[in-house]
């Protein structure tokens, strides 16, 4: 259990570091087109989250995610204690990684002063979070894990652009975006309406996957 | 039944939130290239819609398609009323996907107002359906339909540059498009000719798919 | 053996559809950055080439490219009359294919004036052959020519950029370039040059070949 | 042994004509935003990268790094004598690769005058390289050695954005930029501080490497 809390820290630290890092680096290199910056950081955070899913699936399960923990205690049945570790750690890690980010590009520390709390960037995070919810666990329980980098990768890729938001999805990235005055940051008011737009999301993801993929299948190939 | 038309639903209608929100983002955030705003909308399509065939393959086969439905019955002897069920969801899918996508992006509701009927489009219409068709059944009949989900993203994606039409190759999203008037929509008066562009480049995938692979592989790997 | 000419000819031609229509498409929507608009061919034609390469592998072997076959037929002995018909269809097949990229995107016809012979692009195009020669057998001798679609995509899409000639690396699609006045075209006088330099590449990348991967190995997976 | 000393050494020129090779491509078609400029780089190397590694595998193990070299010596016991070959030859191959670059784009031979040396930057070398260890051994000792191709170019994809030195991570490719007075370059007097963040961060992530996969376990797939 230690060694699944180290991978998941350093796993939501990383995501984070990609997350924030990327974000100040597109922002500065790219100052005359926003579409350019988001296209440099959703590249990153395509290729990155893969990669970081890959590196740590088998020593934590590479949930970096509160809702993705959730969902999988209610589904898969996980005891309450490995939830209540894991998602003290995830925030940690991902607060852990936006400082990181800072100190990597020489950023000094300051809470974020973005306000992202509007009406379509909400249902943008319940639509994105239901999506991302949707993605794992149809993997998941159709015997195909192994996808689930690539796949998830490639879906949050996607979802910086086709929401309002930007596609958080994810608690701990959002607490841990505050931390950083820079292009992926988040204004902490915006932070719990944000986490509350999650967790719906979540809980109508797991519905939806409940419905779609009743029964978990045995692993293929 | 009912679950393969749930998930034929929600798939159709996340590929319009794919298509029609990176859209609006891309032309939002870079307003001045539109080759850029096309490079972001591809590249979130792209990946987009892999996922979207990985997550629902084994729920509907993830058609999202007309064309896709009807050269799948030709070729493989679905029944009447599966074609005439999936057909209608496809669309409300596609229709309802464009409506959530304004929703996301604070758009309100106005008919698209791009006029996209042209020889040089209806021609690129023609070219791009059918070789969707060879590429989805190239690989269904030669036992390698697990690799359709990237093969079909990354076929969008490519051919949202190489056809003057950027590619819609789908009567649904067709329909879908025309609700929103926003980067990637197309003016209700459009609609029928790409539509019969679409059929028209079907019926010669399909008989491209008789000529090139004339009987079933089974599957390998 | 006419399936897999037919099959030959297509990818062919679709694949000069492919790096032609894409690259009128960008030259026309980002005219002021020369960089994104090779970024956004090289986008399109490295997913392109890579699904061309799926669909046509089990048909033809999915050469499109007479140096391919050529190596090919020195490393594994294919007969004299197999090269000496694919060659000729694989550039009809080319030609063919920027043809009907000038209509997808109503250009009207003129051969292309864009000089390229120039002795850093030569050697370019020299380097640019001998790699995608050995991308091609190291996968095909190590028993994996199943990842050969997304390898040769990858290869071609990263030496759009680390050549100065774009790598061509292929003698049909030179003469079909030939064929369009537009962003991907090579004016005539300089197909021969470039033609010549691509069958030296192909010469030292036989030679690589045979020293790295001396004996074919089974497949694996 | 001498095939291969023979492979690493080509695939490290060719690493250096990928990564030097397209920084000068993107800074000279691009001359208006360095983020497009990184971008361009980025998707050069991460496709770039990953076909090196899946055409050298089996030949030299694909390290191109001495770093990777070092950890892997020091993780699965290889012979000294190995990896006082291997280092000169990966060291010599990207000086190689590096003036081949100049000479594919008409540049003439300078120093690179692009002065690195700064403590962000030292920080994320060392972040940098500790998560290319991480990723690479990751896979190793779980079986996976057949994802690193597409892991490893991808993982360098987004170092290039998320950290503030672009990424080196590699005391070879290091040295080998110093040949070249382009957009890839690092000046001479920077490379010893930029290798000494690069064995330190080889260093933590030996430790992580064995911290989080004590074991090796046999190959999956």
């Amino acid at each position: 259990m230690a060694r699944a809390l180290v991978g998941e820290f350093l796993g939501s630290a990383l995501l984070a570091v990609v997350v924030v890092g990327s974000g100040i680096a597109a922002a500065s290199l790219s100052p005359n087109d926003v579409g350019l910056q988001l296209l440099e950081n959703a590249f990153a955070t395509a290729l990155g989250l893969a990669v970081l899913i890959l590196v740590f699936a088998s020593v934590s399960g590479a949930h970096f995610n509160p809702v993705v923990t959730l969902v999988d205690a209610a589904l898969h049945g996980a005891r309450p204690s490995a939830v209540a570790s894991y998602i003290p750690v995830q925030i940690v890690g991902c607060v852990a990684g936006a400082v990181l980010a800072n100190v990597l590009f020489d950023v000094s520390f300051a809470w974020s002063t973005t306000d992202r709390a509007s009406v379509p960037r909400l249902v943008s995070e319940v639509v994105a979070t239901w999506g991302l919810v949707l993605v794992i666990f149809a993997l998941v329980r159709t015997g195909r894990s192994h996808l689930a980098a690539p796949a998830v990768g490639a879906y949050i890729g996607a979802a910086y652009f086709f929401t309002s938001s930007t596609s958080f999805a994810n608690p701990a990235i959002t607490v841990g975006r505050a931390f950083s005055d820079t292009f992926a940051g988040i204004a902490p008011a915006s932070v719990l309406p944000f986490i509350g737009a999650q967790l719906l999301g979540g809980a109508i993801g797991w519905a939806t996957v409940r419905l779609l993929f009743p029964r978990v299948q045995p692993a293929v190939g």
